[in-house]
């Protein structure tokens, strides 16, 4: 516990060249704003990874010395290799942990670790979220107060299509009218996961002071605590079977 | 629900045709022993479907007018196709029941629904197994008393890689000093799914009343109760938007 | 399965005598409304208590023969004899279903139930409720589309104190800007537990056609199905225990 | 999180003053053995409590400071005053962590919190039991290998009468022929609730490296990170409600 924590921030990274306002928002790419954000903190030790880096960037090395990956996707989840989505599964199922934002919802990932479609209701229309602190003592929400409000978002509303969550941490409220649970755990194999709701890309929610804490928080919460890899043993009793 | 659930029985239908061990227990293959078992119960429609069948006998047709489906495979996992897993898997996420008996631990649909490597510790030693039911008013156990005995199965043993289950239905005492949890319930997307460990392929299991009652018990339990389909709509709001 | 469900509604009955708002809404108390709608369903069999009879109508020889439990209470919580809450706890525990409505999270048996306060913010301004439907594929919202629109409403806002339910089956979206879990399971033994939001006693609620549906879902699912009284017994060994 | 943990253990500490089994095991108490190994660890600040002492040891400003109560008792759970429980069940909600210990699963607070009876079947034989590890990621097994052995023990069996826990951590096997749920979590309000089953007091049992590494283990995560007092708040909106 007293070692760095070995953050990866994936990013799609595609936005950000193409669309002017993404790229005012986040001239970077958003990795970049997230990762500045978190390298600030000496407990963590940051890098980043895109999509049209070899390997998308997900070596087995850089794995292997990742603690927590943190990934965002959106326009090009069908250019993912499947390949390297069992690799990233691989890791998650032997310890490390995963932070899934925004429109990685449908990230192969997230699906191969949950299961589901991981679909939803969605509108851009620039309106207000409250996201509901509905659990305040859980680690993600260590200073986060009653809710988080955010003026302009992307609506996602239910159903959302997961498995039930082992926590629900954030509920959102929008103005048009909808819900949403915008904070989900899961542990799959010895990986944690967290998916936490905003994002979008056109909006500078990766500015926000509440939402780079809430990140930064589950971090902390999702650090791999042990690395287990695959194993099917077959076992010799531990007791005697002579039935006689 | 007064209409008939439609079961269909899978079955990778190999050791019974090279073993004579296992021929011997089940001449016409393990599914068509469950299904005259669940064939006498007038609630059910019964069919079965094997590896070797085009398609594996599960083409869209089948699935369509399936509500429960029960897996059984061990030694050709691999040789199931993966584009019917995944048509496997969106019919269960759409409303299809799904139960998995035993060394289906590893089939692909299993896997690619919980998203876990579901590994396990074995031993094919002929030991006593006990399995305690630890949900007596779950219908899964109705008529099932405080445990099931078999004189003689293969050991499986924790740490059995799954998602915590929803509701642990059955955990088991074997003789050579394990324990498994041997029946366990998910739900993913809209299908229920239950996994029941016993059945390898050389002992008489899927002749034991007990076993059977449970899998008829399941059968009930996960029969499809809606069908809804993928989606992810965009969504007018419900609220009016405006801010001024 | 076949027999009918003994519904046993018990309402505190208080506010339908004094005040004439919900005097003219339910004249009977809303028990005798929430029973009019359920009697009307032949697999159904009704009857009803109130605070003031004797033993609150909760005799032992009342629960013995209840399935299901519907529970409605608010201004006189604290009039509710602590040995009672103790006998329907019990009931529950054996296999009996319970269903809480509105105003009945600070009922006693609820807590006692749950273990917590089951505290939550609330807001009486007549505004508009939307109770998403998050559980297509359960029983409970069989029938019941997206979601469910009260015109009028009291607001309940989270957190609601409540242990992690087993399923959340509905959220409620608030006009104010709240949101709410307002339909949660949950077992306790062997009985199972429905806690349904809306239900204020100024509005006609209990008059909304989608409302009473839910409830009648919610009887059917949470059906006794066992009766198991406390045991801990002084157990035989099942295997030997010499050792040398 | 830097400052120390205050842990308080809470021992009946009756049969070591009437058993000299007991006694010659535990001198002190069980709480002073479990006390001295706790004491060795820098981020724990141990103190004890017993129900001989006035208010049982468990003031208002003893449970103030407490982050973390260990509770040990079996042949008195019922001079253990009504009113001191609901003391300590509010600050649990609160934030308070709580361990409870062996034959603690019939103990009144543990019964309050978990809203069920907590029995289950005995059997006092010197058996042989193993704890299965099931959770090797989870902080409260972190150092305990695969599983701990335990050369005699009371014996506990299922069915255990507790709610679905939210993490099972261990399954015990017994020599006999049963298993149990030996570790298991809640969330109750704010705070962490870890029942551990071994611990019958003519057995060595707290002098063994492993069942006291799990104890600390349990301290550590099951620290209270808030105090968040009961409060069920009349809410102001957020938003307009003028519906014209």
């Amino acid at each position: 516990m007293t070692s760095q924590i070995n953050v990866l921030i994936w990013n799609e990274f595609r936005h950000e060249k193409k669309n002017p306002v993404v790229q005012q928002l986040y001239p970077d790419g958003m990795h970049q704003t997230i990762g500045k954000f978190l390298s600030a903190h000496a407990d963590l030790n940051v890098a980043t990874a895109t999509l049209d880096e070899p390997e998308h960037g997900l070596t087995e090395a850089v794995l292997d010395k990742t603690d927590v990956l943190i990934w965002w996707g959106h326009t090009a989840h069908q250019e993912v290799r499947d390949d390297i989505v069992k690799r990233v599964q691989a890791h998650v199922l032997a310890g490390m942990g995963l932070i899934v934002l925004h429109s990685a919802h449908f990230a192969k990932i997230f699906q191969a670790l949950l299961g589901t479609h991981c679909s939803l209701k969605w509108r851009e229309a620039a309106e207000k979220e409250r996201l509901w602190n509905i659990a305040p003592a859980h680690p993600i929400t260590a200073g986060i107060g009653e809710y988080i409000e955010l003026p302009q978002e992307e609506m996602y509303g239910e159903r959302f299509d997961i498995p039930e969550p082992e926590q629900v941490i954030f509920i959102s409220w929008f103005q048009g009218g909808e819900v949403f649970r915008s904070g989900c755990t899961w542990q799959r194999g010895h990986g944690r996961i967290f998916y936490f709701r905003p994002g979008h890309e056109t909006y500078p929610t990766y500015h926000h002071e509440q939402v780079l804490r809430v990140i930064l928080n589950a971090v902390r919460w999702a650090r791999r605590r042990v690395t287990i890899p695959f194993a099917c043993p077959n076992a010799q009793p531990l007791e005697p079977l002579d039935k006689a």
